[in-house]
């Protein structure tokens, strides 16, 4: 490993400095995992109310771990799991006016089941060699403790090189991300003032490849609704009461087969207010980038897609909103037969938004429309999980500039400009309450498991975005912000 | 209590000895609830692998009772659960000539779930006052458990009077009732031999209501169908897949909807064939029923009925095929949200089956209707949980005569002929493989919830089962069959 540096050393240029760094995180790369498989053995799922302490013991290390590289660090209340907030002044010269630099990133992760489809248990990480080389194997790999890792391991480099970053850094890590954020906008409010800053890095999106990186510049916003019908007023012999009765699994099916028309285009009312057609520019880059969709789908064993009639796979997950039913159960649900009329049937409705898509107006419409489908005696009930709108990153911003010859710099070639289908609430929220824009930075791939069994994060992505993040640092500090 | 009587008690007529045991189940009424409340506690569970000792261990009690009763009991191994048979020559000189009865119930219960609407644990028998007096409340306590220690309690009145019962009787319990009798033909064919009988009494079905007897001349049949559909080969994050995939919830739910017109019809091919219309005569006794759709609905919380256009609740349930859907499951089902696409759903797919229609025949139309649904990249995966045709049982019985003097005789008015929406496959079976029809006769009420939580049995109806058996064997006795 590279020696610590005495004080003087912090007078060295930064792009010499820059190098040290990456240097330095090269050298320590072996401990970095074990650092990783540390926070990812912590089964910090939010969404289940039984893995409370869980959540608290992961915010807590990462604090701990902040302050080992020179932050005041503190394990914040909200009105649910803590959020992490860690302040760094930066050292050197160039910090005094270089772009003040907010770091987010998420340390909750999503519930592992189905259990047995694991090939090694979800919180006891596993270092696999896989085609593109070693991986980590757990839950949260990627999505997203390994990629607060790789800035947290580039903040280590520089503590170790240059005694601290070379930009003033705040760090916020949210504990909610996978239950729909509900503490974060309440709490960027209460603390608007210790979150200064010029510009946002967040890690939790992905790569067009494992050897081409790319800055996410689209994200879809996310309406998520469960919905609870309720018939009889308790569970029946279907045999006495079949054929006689509303079932309210049979009331539900005929609710999400109503959600699509034959076209597969959502028939919610208004729904399609607020959504743009791609440019024609854009349209034309996208066509360039070369995404095959045999790869796509061959990956998950599909012959082909599904989805909104006229529209390719890219359009679908980038650039269309959808409604999606995540989860349904009702009735008997147990081995064998049963033959019961249920008294209730629920869906989790999740809807992804795109340009200027209102997420309350939705969620209103949505659940108009299911109300004014149910048949006499039956009567829904709903919950929500989280609405937030879709963002779109400016591409003119000087920031993205720097971001693009940081990852050139580690990579060798020049990042994509991409859109992705997932839904980061937080960036909206950062840009409408503290004003700051954000650079989509990761460094996942599309066949990482998230969400799923097996979840993997490649070591050697793991390894590029801690370089990455380096660069990008150093990068700023050229910049004369204030 | 009435002491047991010597041997030659059993030369005195079959008339006054039939009501010195009913007298003497009166009498005995404590310790037949006591009796009732130590099977109950038997969480005899067919459909759940976990409770296999469990149904053992009912099916062992139920023979050692039995041979108290002068019975030579034995618990017979089938592919499944094991079937309990027990023989009594019978006594007395009637015995000779009288026809030789066999008597079928089921000693297996549905599972209990959902728990938490229990008022008391399913599996610990509570005696509770309800508006019709005291009721047992448990898993089992009508269906069927109730219903054949009512038989049983009979048997053992004229054990303690007679030395035994009138007739020639033969005791079949089955394991597997509510786990569609899978083991109960190849069980009746290899045990022909030992189950012969002029005619069979089924005590699983109900009453008119509390004072009203009735006897059930017709069944529906049953076709229990689990379909799981597949789509993508793992979980899938919704929001980089959503939109573009096929998601096995939705492709079920569209299936689901499918299945019914505007008319709630069922659309399956075929699936009418063999359906009759009601005849005048009978349509006009079960106008003349005086049925209150109000009651019947409002029981359970309902402000009208849904089900095929133009037709009654009675129809509906007695008369009428039926399609309904009695579980679904798939992708996320914990609480709160996780953004998937699950890689499966499923459903457990019931249908009620009248006149002619053939089993067989539907379960493949089914399955073909299903399968034509599906888009490119999803496959269905069937699993048959049984498949058994409608019963009508003939009028014109003398079987019947005597069996409505017996219970008027007990309750003071003649019995109705009803239908009944639920299945009993031995009922079939028998008639098909030992040749012998059924005598339908129960004592549960309809809101006895049945397959729900807090399954109840009204102690009158428990007693008073237990006299119309008493009596119904001192009637038989005085038909000369051989």
């Amino acid at each position: 490993m590279t020696p610590s540096l005495s004080p003087l050393d912090t007078c060295a240029s930064t792009a010499t400095l820059q190098s040290r760094v990456i240097a330095h995180c090269e050298a320590d790369e072996g401990k970095a995992v074990e650092r990783l498989c540390a926070i990812l053995r912590i089964p910090s799922i939010s969404t289940d109310p039984a893995y409370e302490r869980d959540v608290r013991r992961a915010a807590d290390w990462l604090a701990a771990d902040l302050t080992t590289l020179g932050f005041t660090a503190e394990v914040c209340k909200t009105i649910g799991h803590p959020i992490v907030v860690a302040h760094h002044p930066g050292v050197g010269a160039a910090a005094k006016h270089a772009p003040r630099v907010l770091f987010y990133g998420h340390y909750d992760v999503q519930p592992a089941d189905p259990l047995d489809l694991w090939t090694s248990p979800p919180f006891e990480p596993a270092i696999v060699n896989g085609p593109k080389g070693p991986r980590v194997v757990a839950r949260g790999a990627v999505d997203d403790k390994g990629q607060v890792m790789s800035f947290l391991e580039a903040l280590r480099g520089w503590h170790a090189i240059a005694g601290g970053p070379p930009v003033p850094v705040t760090v916020m890590l949210e504990g909610e991300e996978e239950a729909g954020s509900k503490s974060l906008e309440p709490f960027l409010h209460a603390a608007k003032d210790r979150l200064v800053g010029d510009v946002c890095i967040v890690s939790d999106t992905g790569m067009w490849d494992i050897d081409t990186p790319a800055i996410t510049t689209r994200l879809r916003g996310l309406v998520y609704l469960e919905c609870t019908i309720h018939g009889p007023s308790r569970d029946l012999h279907s045999g006495m009461y079949g054929g006689a009765v509303p079932n309210p699994i049979q009331v539900l099916a005929d609710v999400v087969h109503s959600f699509h028309d034959a076209d597969r285009r959502i028939t919610v009312a208004g729904f399609y207010e607020g959504v743009e057609e791609l440019s024609p520019q854009t349209r034309a880059q996208w066509e360039s980038l070369g995404f095959s969709d045999a790869e796509f789908l061959g990956d998950i064993g599909l012959p082909c897609g599904f989805g909104e009639k006229g529209r390719s796979s890219l359009e679908r997950t980038w650039s269309r909103p959808t409604l999606e039913v995540n989860g349904i159960f009702g009735g008997y649900t147990g081995k064998g037969a049963k033959t019961v009329i249920g008294a209730f049937a629920t869906a989790k409705i999740s809807c992804r938004l795109v340009g200027q898509q209102d997420p309350d107006r939705i969620s209103a419409a949505l659940k108009a429309h299911i109300i004014e489908r149910l048949p006499a005696g039956c009567r829904a009930e709903f919950e929500s999980h989280g609405a937030n709108p879709a963002i779109s990153v400016r591409e003119s911003s000087p920031y993205l500039t720097l971001a693009s010859k940081a990852l050139e710099d580690v990579y060798g070639r020049k990042p994509l400009l991409i859109g992705t289908g997932g839904s980061i609430p937080a960036v909206g929220s950062i840009k409408q309450i503290l004003g700051m824009d954000s650079l989509l930075i990761g460094f996942g791939l599309d066949d990482d498991c998230v969400h799923s069994p097996n979840e993997k994060f490649e070591l050697r992505c793991f390894h590029n975005g801690t370089k990455c993040h380096a660069a990008l640092l150093g990068e700023l500090a050229s910049l004369k912000q204030r």
